[in-house]
């Protein structure tokens, strides 16, 4: 198969990601799940957005692709909510390896190379752009659950040290936001939408 | 307001294009319609996936931006059919920049400034990053009917001069791009998938 075949096989085979919905909703097209693929496009842009506040060294360009790809393995893994407990995400890693070996195994050898290794970056979360990366798809969920009565943590129950230990990736990435964020919390506390514990 | 609070704002408003539906449909997920917010995700990775097509010199930063901003404006303005007639174009150009200072203008005067330069760019189609910018918007829709038995093609009986009038921008900035999609167009006609006029 020439490289080109390959490619186009890959960029029809990722369509399937707007056929995974998420636990959050979209308020601006009544309340329906969310899918992968339109979250996908918010935080590319968000991160975009929010770049001003990132630490020296950040490379948008990658974080970019990252969040661009780093829910493609959903496709064969399935969203795993956030705050699910621990036997919902037994098996999660191995599922997601699987599957990103599937899907950007559709590309040629060098492209599938370079990707898969991206995505092992975002998942690890150590470099600086992995982190702000994290932080961007941890915040745009926060954001929307504020701007929304509580959203999907009413829903669900989700605690004040939760959403404060999956926000964490902002402290050192971006730490204004992160100051930002922690009011936001406790707003929220105060308005009920997430339990004070 | 602060900057924060404006780019909040802007991130939050933009959640909206998740509710614009556009003629193309989702194959993966029951063929309902699309929104044009995951096809901007589509279309951004697509544009990285391709890139070893593209002309020398196009900055796959900026046109990775334009690809997440350049749709933003049918919040206000609407989703035009690619192949609707001049009526329903008519006074499209004029809602859709009224649409780019109100959103856009959201954020603060800088990055207003930044994105919106960005977006008219894009709408130029002159500049090397935006005429590839604009190859890989179109040539998406084509993979997509041509991988589902003609789809909007067939619903709305288009044809093989309006295709390639669409897609002539590979011509110049991805020319590999470009001998593939005439052959597919040609092999559509011959589906019948595409009028042969
Ligand atoms: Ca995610």
């Amino acid at each position: 198969m020439s490289n080109l075949q390959q490619q186009l096989n890959f960029v029809l085979e990722i369509d399937r990601l707007k056929a995974v919905y998420r636990q959050a909703m979209v308020k601006s097209d009544n309340n329906r799940f969310e899918n992968s693929a339109e979250h996908s496009w918010h935080i590319a842009l968000t991160a975009q957005i929010l770049s001003p506040y990132a630490e020296d060294g950040v490379d948008l360009q990658r974080v970019t692709t990252m969040l661009l790809l780093h829910d493609i393995v959903e496709i064969d893994a399935g969203d795993t909510f956030a705050f699910a407990d621990q036997t919902a995400l037994d098996g999660q890693p191995e599922k997601e390896l699987a599957a990103a070996d599937r899907i950007f195994g559709l590309l040629p050898e060098q492209q599938f190379i370079e990707i898969k290794s991206l995505w092992l970056e975002f998942e690890a979360a150590q470099s600086i752009d992995a982190q702000y990366a994290k932080a961007i798809d941890r915040i745009l969920p926060l954001l929307q659950n504020i701007n929304n009565e509580g959203g999907s943590w009413v829903k669900h129950g989700v605690s004040k040290t939760q959403v404060i230990k999956r926000n964490q990736y902002l402290e050192k990435s971006a730490p204004k936001l992160w100051q930002f964020v922690l009011e936001q919390i406790e707003l929220s506390v105060e308005k009920g939408w997430l339990k004070p514990e």
